[in-house]
C-alpha cells in the first residue's frame, strides 16, 4: 500500500480524499440510523426517463427532483439496498486502500455467494449480482446518492479521446505541452476534472468524430496554421472526452465545432457531446456541452439551400460519386430525433427534411477525398467564417 | 500547398520524398514499355494464402516467391490493370502534393465513372471501383509491388495505440518524452517508423490488450517500478501498435510480454502481435515480433498445472466467482487455433487441451478484482520472474 501511495500523484492523493470523506459522510447515516434502531434507508434521486428533464435554458438533460426510498426492512427492496451497500464499500475500500478500480473491476470484486439460512432453518444460497448491469446500475445510484461522477471516486475506465494544440496542462504531477505530440497526440485521462489548464493559444476547439480525420488534420498543420485545438472522440464519445470538451468550453470560453459525418449517427454523437445522453441524464450537468455547434458535414453543404442562397461544397459529379444511399435504420434514427425537443429547431428541421428526401448521406472522407487541402483551408475556415453552422 | 510544406514536418518531407522516387522508379517501366511498343504488364508478389509461408526460423508468416502477371492488354485483366495505374497516380500525387490520404479518402479520390465508346460505336458506363474493398486490394498489390508499407507512403489511418515509460523519442520535429504524460499516455503516430528512439530506461515492454486496465497499471506507477514500457493495443492491435512494439524489440532489444484475456480471443491477438495477421502475410516480415512472448493470463494461472507443481493464482471461491463460460464461438476458435503451426508447441497444446476440457475462459479483470496490486506486485512480476510465459 505504502509503495502504491508514494507512486500516484499528489493530485490523486488528495482527490482520493476527498471522495472517500464524501462516501463516509452519506452512508454514516445508514449506521447511525442502525445504532438508535431506525429503519436504514437510502434516499436516491430517481434515475428513470420520466424524472429525466430537457432543461431549454441550461440546454441540457437533467434529471427531475423525483427520488425514491430505498429501505432494508422490505423484500422487494432488501436485495438491492445489499447491492448498494456492497458497491458503497467496495468503492470506499478501493479509495483508502489507493487503488484504481473499473466498472468491470467492481462487478468482480463484489460477485460472490451468500449462503443463509432462512426463517424455517433451511439453507440457501444468492448470489450478490451475476450480470455487470445489475452492478453498474448501483454504481450509478450511488454517484446520484453521493452526488459524485465515478471519475472522482477514481474509477477509471477505457478512453478514446485525443488532443493536440497550443495549450499547456497540468496531469497528475506532470506539466504536458500539447503543441509538442510530433505526429502522434495526447491521449486524455480517464480523470478530466483532475486536469489543471495553464495556458492555451487558440481560438476555437475543433472536435472531429473521425480519428483517421484527426490524424490527417494534426499531420498537415491545421491546429498551428488556425490556432485550434484539435480533438477526436474516435465514434461515440466516452465521458472523459465529453468532460474535458465541456471544461474547454466552459472555463476558457473556447467556441466548441463538431466535426461528424453527415449523417444520422454523426448527429446523435454531437447530439451526445451537447446534450447528454438521454439514459443517463445526471452525468449531463458535467459531460454536456449545451454550447457545441454543429459545424458539419451538412445536408445544405452537399445539396446546398436555395433560399439562403447557399452553393453545394460539392459538384454535380462529385456528389454522384461520393453520396451513400441511406439505409433503413439510418432513416429510423433519423424519424427519431425529428422527436427530440433539441432537434426541433429551424436547422435540424431542414437538415432533417433534406436527408428525409434525399436519403442520401457522407463521409467526411469525401471531402479529403475533394484534397486534404480543401478541407483545411476552404471547408472548415469559410464554414466558420460565414457562421454556417447548427447551434 | 507552400502552406502545407511549411506546417509538415522535415521528418514528413524526407519520407514523402523517397516514396516518390520509389513509386516513380517502380512505374517508370510501365511507361517506358508502351513508348517502345511493348505490352505494359506488372509483376507482382501473389499474395494468395497458397503463397503464404510460416517461416519457423524466423517464427512469422511471410510471401512465398510466386507473382503473377498483371497485363493491359487481356479483357479479364485489364480492369485491375487500370485500377492499379490509377491508385499508384492518386498515391504518387498525394505524395507530390504535401498530402495525407487515408485508404477511404483514396477510394474516394478515384472513385468515378468511365464512359467509353466500344468497338462497335455503343456507348457506355463503367466505375473505376464500386467498393473500398475493391480499392484496398488494389492499394495491397501496390505496397507489395514497390515494397513499401502504406505508411511509407504517408498514407494515414485510425491508430488507438499508447505508450508510457521512462523513454524519450523524437516524432516530427519533437521530442517527447513518455515519462512526462500525467495521468494520460501517447498516442502513437499511425507512421511509427519515423519516430527516432532518443533513449530508454527500461527492462521489458508490456503490452496490455485491454485500455482499461493499461490506464489501471500507469496509475498505480507499474511502469515507473518496475522499468517498464506500458503500452496498450486497446483490442485488437493496429498496424503502427504493432510495428512499434516489433522496433522495440528488434532495435533496443527489449523483450516483449503481451497480456491478454485468457481466452481464445486474447490468444489471437497474442498471435497477430507474434506471427502476424494470416490474411495479410505480407505486412509480417515488418510488423510481428516473434520473440514476443505470452505472459498470461493462461489457462494454467487458473487451474494451476499439477506436471510443473504449479499452484493456481485464484482460490476455489474466486474461479467460481470469476470464471466465465466459453461461448460455442469460443470453442471453434480454440479449435482452428490449433491447426496453425504456431500454435503446435507444447505449451500451446496445454492452455488449449485446458481450456477445451473446463471450457472456461477468464477476463484480466477478474485479477484487478482481486486487487490491482496483487496484478501489479505479485502476478506479472511473479510471472516474469519465474519465465513463466509461453514463448
Amino acid at each position: 500500500m505504502d509503495e502504491g501511495k508514494r507512486l500516484s500523484s499528489s493530485v490523486d492523493v488528495k482527490a482520493r480524499h476527498l471522495a472517500a470523506e464524501r462516501i463516509r459522510e452519506s452512508f454514516e447515516k445508514i449506521c447511525k440510523a442502525i445504532l438508535v434502531g431506525e429503519e436504514p434507508k437510502l434516499i436516491i434521486p430517481k434515475r428513470t426517463l420520466a424524472n429525466t428533464v430537457y432543461n431549454s435554458e441550461k440546454g441540457i438533460l437533467i434529471l427531475g427532483s423525483a427520488t425514491f426510498e430505498r429501505s432494508f426492512i422490505d423484500a422487494k427492496e432488501s436485495r438491492k439496498f445489499m447491492q448498494t451497500m456492497l458497491m458503497a464499500r467496495i468503492i470506499y475500500e478501493a479509495l483508502i486502500n489507493n487503488e484504481y478500480p473499473t466498472i468491470r473491476d467492481l462487478f468482480y470484486r463484489g460477485k460472490h455467494s451468500i449462503r443463509y439460512r432462512d426463517h424455517k432453518g433451511r439453507t440457501g444460497e444468492e448470489n450478490t449480482w451475476d450480470e455487470q448491469k445489475e452492478s453498474d446500475s448501483v454504481l450509478r445510484d450511488i454517484e446520484v446518492y453521493v452526488n459524485l461522477l465515478r471519475e472522482e471516486m477514481l474509477i477509471l475506465s477505457k478512453e478514446k479521446g485525443k488532443v493536440v494544440g497550443d495549450m499547456r496542462i497540468r496531469s497528475g504531477d506532470d506539466i504536458i505541452d500539447l503543441s509538442k505530440m510530433g505526429h502522434g497526440a495526447y491521449s486524455i485521462e480517464p480523470t478530466p476534472d483532475l486536469i489543471e489548464f495553464i495556458d492555451v493559444n487558440a481560438e476555437f476547439v475543433l472536435v472531429v468524430e473521425k480519428d483517421a480525420v484527426f490524424q490527417q488534420l494534426h499531420r498537415a498543420g491545421f491546429w498551428r496554421k488556425y490556432r485550434a485545438l484539435l480533438i477526436t472522440s474516435a465514434g461515440q464519445p466516452d465521458r472523459a472526452t465529453r468532460r474535458f470538451v465541456r471544461r474547454l468550453n466552459e472555463e476558457l470560453n473556447l467556441p466548441v465545432y463538431i466535426l461528424t459525418d453527415a449523417d444520422p449517427y454523426g448527429w446523435y454523437i454531437y447530439s451526445v457531446f451537447k446534450i447528454g445522453s438521454i439514459t443517463l441524464s445526471y452525468e449531463s450537468e458535467r459531460l454536456a456541452t449545451p454550447k457545441a455547434k454543429f459545424l458539419g458535414v451538412s445536408m445544405t453543404d452537399i445539396f446546398g439551400d436555395k433560399e439562403r442562397g447557399k452553393k453545394s461544397y460539392l459538384s454535380e459529379s462529385e456528389r454522384r460519386n461520393f453520396i451513400i444511399k441511406a439505409k433503413k435504420t439510418d432513416i429510423k434514427r433519423a424519424q427519431e430525433l425529428l422527436n427530440y425537443e433539441w432537434f426541433k429547431t429551424e436547422g435540424w428541421r431542414k437538415e432533417i427534411n433534406i436527408f428525409m428526401e434525399k436519403q442520401s448521406k457522407l463521409e467526411i472522407e469525401a471531402l479529403t477525398g475533394k484534397g486534404l487541402y480543401f478541407l483545411t483551408d476552404t471547408y472548415i475556415p469559410m464554414k466558420i467564417e460565414a457562421k454556417d453552422f447548427i447551434e
